[in-house]
């Protein structure tokens, strides 16, 4: 099973030197795993000399002279980078040399390079991004987190099928539910291609359930929330905007007085399990999905621990083959369509 | 100063047991509030009795037959309700009876209701929904949040003027600073929507800085953020729900076992103090904006405490006399475009 790392221009604070480590790491973990490194070679070899990790028999370098920055523009990248390492790993992907393609690099870049180079799949207008949300008992995927902010009716039923079959292949789930975000519950709720797609929902043999609002996401009432990726969006970056506020309250108030700090203290245990519940370096990995072919995208400032879960999500997606798995699932769903 | 309240069926928990004691603390807080409950007057007569609140000078009651249930359609109560309490209480409005109407009932029918009997600024096409959100240090006005799901750009504009008045005259900010919510800060994110309302929004003598992103709602970026109303209630609830999954991990967390529950004891006054700091009740009353009079939504589960703020946001409105601002504004500010 072998990934490919593209190391492009990252946008947080860690960077590529996270990267290296993290692929070491995650080598060392799973021994069914192999790696190649595309970027510049000189650079990747001072890194791996760093790690102590060269040469390593599931490690392999592939030299891409050029970089793709991050406020580069898709159609510019796209355009005049063609030996950047994000096009050079997503063509070893369509080669068949590697098996899925993990980046943290430019999202809007990493997917018109992936539309371009990959396809999309059967039946499947555009892609769509995917990522795992906390809630109270395990998680919600949703989708679309800004592939495509004016999605039509028809997509949001692609979204649907290619959430559920992700959901269903890498949490286990036979028919996992499926939510529809809106203002509301009610059937009067929401603009017309929100109404529109409920009812390519209701018709289909997919999990659908209804309507859910925006607090639904962390509250686990479904496996999987379609949304527009306009509105998804906005709801992830809020949410992480809330979850920095309370952090730095929290930060804050402890660190007030002596009794406080000795409060903070004692709380330690306590405050550190919950940071593991909401952590999103634990979540990190975000699923281009709708492709032929595998991409994950990093969080930009990913470290070594966050980065090594994008790789582990790629090799679930391998494992369970994931593009399959929706192209078959969306063409039984038109056909049911169809003889309706 | 009198402020009429609207006692219609309740949504949440709390509902119209909470609202008269929140009436009388009000009366009791502030010596130039006079209050007209409007509702079902022997319920009300009942409730004041309990509170030993009656007979009080600034204190009427104005019966109203009908009451607009929760999830009735908008259309229905408008067409249907003559008689109900919102209707009677904008009516009051209308007539100069009263400087401001609360209400804790149906959002969608309180704005039907209040956009047919009191019209709209001249102008404004459609109202907004406002609320303050808390951020690090102080609060960020967000609109809308769910009057009108697709704006177009002069819309998103208008609501740009409204936000940035009522924060200049709640907040006492001269000029205040307007985002755009979007899905990135570079020019060429986003829909066209979005970038001709910020092609407008530079063009203006506005206070504008740009595109925001979903975390900019609580980083204090900026003083007002406009946006469309789909995304506005899905940024509001999706944030809701990270709070109530932070604070559902931190109840389960402290109570593990004997040790984590000392900490939670030697916690309480930080645990207090961050509460209340992001405290939804402390950030009740969304106004809704671009009417020829002050409503007020008070949010459906407002308990005491809560619903007084939303009765003393309507309050501090009336003193601004909010609506008049907005029209001067935004009378100047389309002039300013006109000679340009």
């Amino acid at each position: 099973l072998t990934v490919c790392i593209a190391l492009d221009a990252m946008g947080g604070d860690h960077g590529p030197s996270e990267i290296i480590p993290a692929a070491c790491y995650a080598l060392n973990q799973y021994k069914s795993l192999s790696v190649i490194l595309v970027g510049q070679e000189d650079r990747i070899r001072q890194a791996l000399a760093a790690e102590n990790m060269d040469p390593h028999a599931r490690l392999a370098i592939e030299h891409a002279p050029e970089v793709v920055e991050m406020h580069e523009p898709p159609s510019t990248a796209l355009r005049n980078k063609k030996q950047s390492s994000m096009r050079i790993a997503i063509e070893l992907v369509r080669d068949g040399r590697a098996d899925a393609c993990v980046s943290a690099g430019n999202t809007g870049a990493l997917m018109g390079i992936a539309r371009y180079i990959l396809k999309m799949l059967p039946g499947i207008d555009r892609p769509a991004i995917c990522v795992p949300m906390p809630g109270i008992n395990g998680h919600t995927h949703l989708l679309d987190l800004g592939a495509n902010l004016n999605p039509g009716s028809e997509q949001l039923f692609q979204y649907a099928v290619m959430g559920s079959e992700l959901t269903s292949a890498v949490d286990n789930i036979a028919s996992p539910t499926v939510g529809l975000l809106n203002v509301g519950e009610d059937e009067i709720k929401g603009n017309d291609i929100v109404k529109q797609a409920a009812v390519l929902l209701s018709e289909s043999h997919l999990n659908y359930t209804g309507f859910v609002e925006g607090n639904d996401i962390f509250s686990g009432k479904v496996d999987v929330i379609v949304c527009d990726g306009f509105s998804g969006n906005i709801a992830l970056k809020a949410s992480e905007g809330v979850a920095q506020l309370i952090s730095h309250h929290v930060q804050t108030e402890y660190h007030r007085s002596i009794y406080t700090r000795l409060a903070a203290l004692l709380s330690q245990p306590v405050l550190k399990s919950i940071k593991r519940k909401i952590d999103p370096r634990h979540y990190n990995g975000a699923s281009l999905l709708g492709l032929r072919g595998i991409v994950i995208k990093s969080h930009g400032s990913a470290d070594k621990v966050s980065f090594a879960n994008a790789i582990k999500e790629a090799m679930l997606e391998v494992e369970k083959n994931v593009p399959e798995r929706i192209s078959t699932r969306l063409e039984e769903l038109l056909t049911d369509r169809v003889a309706v």
